[in-house]
């Protein structure tokens, strides 16, 4: 099977232990993640082979970094180590019950915030590839990373790839000169399949759900299916959030004026809510390539995949597909495997 | 007071902590268990004293493994220590909410399914005992590991002890050239006392409960002491599994044609569910002891001292009888004790 | 602004780390505490200074006692080292679910039971100082400490400081040749503010809730303000507690003839609940410093910092004042916090 | 092989890890140790039974102490859990280099100096004994503790046992209102052997090595016999510490008029140096029991052993009469054992 | 005592356990520090108070670093917390033997770079101090740290306090428009007592030993001060690193006209080597306070502060000044303090 | 440039932290590692590429163990997950000072043991290859594995590939029903470049150095070249281990009729000496590609590669060429790298 690809930046991430502030912790547990690397990773867990494009820093943290991503079958063979920037970290406090997870975020002037555009032969990167998989967070960084992001999407679309999106706007990341709102349309045009929430729509197309409409998801979806004539498929995962030890989470998927849900799973005690959204949209790539005419099961797969990541420590959905399947059929009590 | 004996297989545990999985562990927590060595160490925290006879090899895991359970007060003396075989191990990995706890087993080759039934001299092992306690793995392992249980069980009876097992029924054991339907009825058949599921009835004893039985566990339990005429008290935990982080368990007991059943109990969060049948047997012998009169109050206490275990890390069940006797009272809402 | 000052004993707390028991532990968790330094500490970082005096052996475990609330914030400069005496420890199991956390106390001896009054010059100490809280524990200590915490009292009063005591009564606590029923009553009448159940009422001044009363709390309030007519506000938490894993907590209040009770928060899990008294008067001596003409919202505030306390490690509620807010306006279910 | 008995108290050893000075930790590891326990717990890994008379306090801190010894085999059926007191600890600071290693003792009113020397049947615990072993430790302790080390070393001559001693004189233990010089000399005349340097022989007994004498440490021992008789063997180690991290020692023996001493070892780096003195008196015991005709052998495997002791984690000399060969052999270069 | 008052940027330090690399590193442990404030830390452990100024994000980084001062008991309440710039980080690889330790710097585009200078009010924050001391390394931050620098100093003369500099030039920081050799100058003219060697002579200052000269560091000394006549005393420490856990220090000072030097320390292992050169300068500044007329004596106290240094866990010295004394008395072997 | 092959058996390797003995471990790390894998790895970290074959069982350890290397670059496409056998173990105790490492293996029945040759297509694993490695170990497993390793040798002759051996004889692995004296020679007669000792050509090929040669291992060299004349470099390192926290190497080569060898580097403390071996090939495979003229310098380069492994924690020499040379260039003395 041909790859997917990701591109995006990979952080080092730093967390206080057992729920420890970080005021108070003498040590930090440390792990690396990125929201298109992670998908990269957790689709190679599942079985289907993914590679990632990134830029690190030349130096041991950047090693360590691309290391992270290797070890779990993740082909890194196209990053780049420059001898700018630094690597991004961002600082993870764990919440509990009504505390919530914090995250301080210093990622200013990452090496992938530098990165040289034509550092980057999307031809030869997408080779071996099947899809292109990409997030919001990506042309936020920078104007180089937007463009590089433009790049690879205009080759994936001459090579007939599927490309998917993240939309995930993140107001506070978008700090260059350039706006989101004329950045993201041009690079969503070219995509297959989106994960968009509603709050997404408004905030980067000014899309909001039709007053009355039934449902509002669907609402938005069809409007930015009319925007974006490429887009087959849009899905978002619904959280009601109960407590930071305590979520809950449906899948929505709209597609060929169909609309799905799943029945919603309950995770508590959450063991780490990072990469909950990467999880569903790997899920949904291997769901929709191994179902291809069975929306509905993509959807379950990507939902429980999801379900399954925040019981999962790290950012990284370290399942099989077996193990989803297991959920999916049913078997949510968490009996005891020998 | 007398000893109580258990005789079966210790092996290390290696397991991941904070609910990490196997492939991203970079240290493992250390203990050591065997379903009938835990019940002996459960015993001693109980305030009744207990032994164990088991085969380990002579290298230092074998040791340690012998030395945790003398750290407990089980008397180990009766141990062998052998040059053939391996120590026992298991991995587990902790589970959380919807995701499963899942054991990875490297048992084979031990030095306990290697042991040679002539090195157990029952007579004096049981010289100083009131009871013999084993369980279904036991005899799982290997022929001559079910032989030396069989001697066992003859020289228990022979002095006239109570001679108790839980049958535990574990298919992928049994690999050696014997069936356990050939192998477990004449041993099941010199005990007093048996844990039993339904389940375990069927697939060993071909018992199932009579079509239209108001209830499954005195159906069986009627024709598993008609079977094995020994047999007085017939036992049972119910489970109704939440999540991996949440238990529901209630006693069952069949005892002089009447049934017990307790209320259950609820834990949440499950600290570790490795042991909590152990616990449970361990508890009953305990309470049949101090009450033998009241197989309510017995098996209330064996119910209650399996709820706490799931509350203990490790394999055994670390509480004493007061404890335990304090969530027999109904102190279930976990006041803080200055 | 003027300093809270806070007199009493801080210990060294010893824990065993992931719930196990005191007697399986290889390493225990260390911080310090004391139920009115920890009201100190968690002032400051409210944003409100504090001080503390105390009285520590002149050892590096009563230097490391007092550097861990310097870390803090809080002004230590009035503390005595000591050649008399030892470091008070206290022990800590955490239990889970239906098993109670359990404190084994070694505090006898300690150089606070063995401080000399004269060695605290409370016109000094209390110079820049707007408000004294002290705790029952500190008279139950010895009789020197005893005496000093009437001399503490005495002199704000004269300095017409705000006195507030957490009446705290600890029967087994009190092992000096007086009774606390005789040391108490001069040293809460030179209070404004107390922290007072029903059950402390009764064992430390005999009032009892009239009969028929409807609210019995306010009953013993208006006793309690009836006998000590310096008290003007008499607050409290009532717990509902679950298991250990799960608390339910509300904030009581009678102020001005008028009776204030807050909606509860459920705190599931409990990641700590050492200190959850002394969040709450820490949270309410800010909250009335803050809101003076607004009782309910004073409570408010106490009630949600203490529900706060619940999820942080250690004695000391590190949460900010913006934190605890974040919770009174609503914000409960712990949505991540980019 | 019968067993060697020791009496004396037990503490808990709270030592913050790599290094770490006691103001900076926030985890301190756990042992228990004892200098006269330590050595029947090396008995026990040599291969000779041992036990251990004690008294604890009856709560989980008593219990994991003396379960820490029953862990490594020995006898602890004759220990005395009591409601009086509390246990003793000690916190060890490890050095590095120039920085030496510090002990602070925490040890005052403990359930040992409390003990009811009538706890302790002698005759009963002396039974199964074929040598009896004690520090000047214990002693100095308290009254109580002196009284009940006198009469067990009545009971042990009664017997015909062997009888040792460390005298170890610690002249800041000492507190009670006796004299070491006075308590000390009646028990060392029960005395068969004795571990004594030239410093304690001078502080307890006013013995001075004889002007000009050849060696100092056989004039010593020479007037000690003198002086106590039923000595046979006075043994000490001579320490020449280079660092913290450094130590050279090499073993001392007078007997039957001829004096034995070994070459040094070097240990670099010291990995644990508490128990260093136990175990070399452990090992004489172990080698004077295998060789009683070779006392040079006896001392070369005494020496041996206490080098080992100072590269294993906590009290206890964690090796095996094999491994303590291997060093006497001449092994000393630490090649790997595969 | 008045205080002494440090400047400079503080940085979190993150550092890999048990000399692992930073690639394979699941964890991290913390801690803080800056050459400047590690001065003021050890001082107040040696006794004499210290204050320190520097500029933090306002995020939890940014608290955690300044509490970690407070901790040890230095006067934190000039700090600025500011909303520019980020913590400065540092990662330390600790070598062993021949693999030097390795850090790789995270500090660019720190708070404490982008800090303004008006926001240090250099009269006050000096009302209370009796010294100044700065290091090479604040003006090479940032225009802005190097322009406050030089308003401390001209404050601090201008109240006749006394001036001390650690010079200590690093190339690869000096980053911003001007050069070392033009600022370095009108700062060093500012003091009385600087740490300065060779190498720093020669690349600030263009100053080269006299051909010929018999001492070099004298004779860079004498145009030292020849160059700036405010200062009278120059100090080093002279290195000899036999390898990563061994190090050989002596210290140099030259003052009026005559030339001191200590025999070296060896230290090995080596626990922790950074900060060795702060501890060197607060060894001195307490030592030179306190033996005014006896530079020799004030030169073994600092030389003996270093070396202990070396054995300590983190950046900062923490010993105290009897700890040192010992030392300086010729207590080098380590011998366990009990 | 083209692949570095290697074929052999990886094992998990659990070790007690910080000196510990296994019967006192409560943890254990985590690491993998293999003799010829090492050599893949440390190659990939020298900036050579690497492929590694082997053979796991297909369950969570076995995916872990490949993903360990895979984590430091070395290409595993060619690794065989079978249902057959299980993951081998090692426990190894890291002993210090005069008290040696101690190695306790749990390795029989692997899934490697088990392998079938047939899975291995050597055409297709060294397609891209430019030289096969492997060692005496791995024959020794089974004859399945000597089978397999038999194949790879012709095809890597066939292509005209580089073959290297490190010849690694230990007596107590071969258990299968063949010696070793037959089974090695054909495989080493397929070698350009052998690892052999002294002990190694007596034990395995009967050869002895000719009495009085001046050189030893020249004289076995020549007859090792004159037994299997494609030898074309005999390489070794001598230690001279000072004890388990010191080792001393040098480098000895014989090639082309001259012998080369290092000065000795003394390696203290050693931080894990497991690897050392196999980071000498790595490194000499590395010297001699890069200077395939200067034999010394490929010396030089794998001795001191060598020695820095013996200062990095796991299996893996996790150095790069940069810091090999930097040892090279006489840079022994650890000096602080900014």
């Amino acid at each position: 099977m041909k790859q997917v690809v990701t591109f995006g930046e990979i952080m080092m991430r730093l967390s206080p232990p057992n729920h420890e502030r970080l005021t108070q912790a003498p040590a930090l547990a440390v792990t690396y993640g990125g929201g298109d690397a992670n998908v990269a990773a957790a689709l190679v867990q599942l079985g289907q082979p993914a590679a990632h494009a990134g830029c690190f820093p030349a130096n041991p943290l950047g090693h360590a970094a691309a290391e992270h991503f290797q070890r779990y079958g993740v082909d890194m063979q196209h990053c780049v180590f420059s001898e700018n920037g630094r690597l991004g970290l961002y600082f993870l406090e764990v919440g509990a019950s009504l505390r919530p997870s914090r995250i301080v975020y210093d990622r200013a002037e990452s090496s992938f915030a530098h990165l040289d555009p034509a550092a980057f032969d999307w031809a030869k990167i997408l080779d071996n590839a099947r899809w292109l998989h990409w997030t919001g967070i990506t042309p936020a960084i920078s104007a180089s990373a937007a463009q590089a992001c433009g790049a690879a999407i205009a080759e994936a679309r001459r090579r007939g790839l599927t490309v998917s999106a993240d939309v995930n706007y993140r107001r506070n990341l978008w700090q260059y000169s350039q706006r989101a709102q004329d950045v993201m349309p041009p690079l969503v045009a070219g995509c297959d399949l989106v994960v968009c929430t509603e709050g997404d729509a408004e905030d980067l197309f000014g899309i909001r759900p039709a007053a009355g409409a039934p449902n509002s998801f669907v609402s938005m979806a069809e409007q930015l299916i009319a925007r974006f004539p490429q887009i087959r498929q849009v899905i978002a995962t619904k959280r009601e959030t109960q407590s930071a030890s305590h979520e809950r989470i449906r899948g929505l998927l709209y597609q060929g004026g169909e609309y799905y849900e799943t029945t919603p799973y309950d995770i508590a005690p959450v063991i780490d809510r990072i990469g909950g959204g990467d999880s569903f949209i790997s899920g949904f790539i291997y769901g929709t390539t191994v179902h291809p005419a069975d929306p509905a099961r993509a959807l379950a797969f990507a939902t429980a995949a999801s379900a399954l990541k925040h019981t999962i420590a790290g950012d990284i959905n370290l399942v099989s597909a077996a193990e989803v399947e297991h959920i999916v059929a049913g078997n949510t009590t968490g009996r005891l495997l020998r």
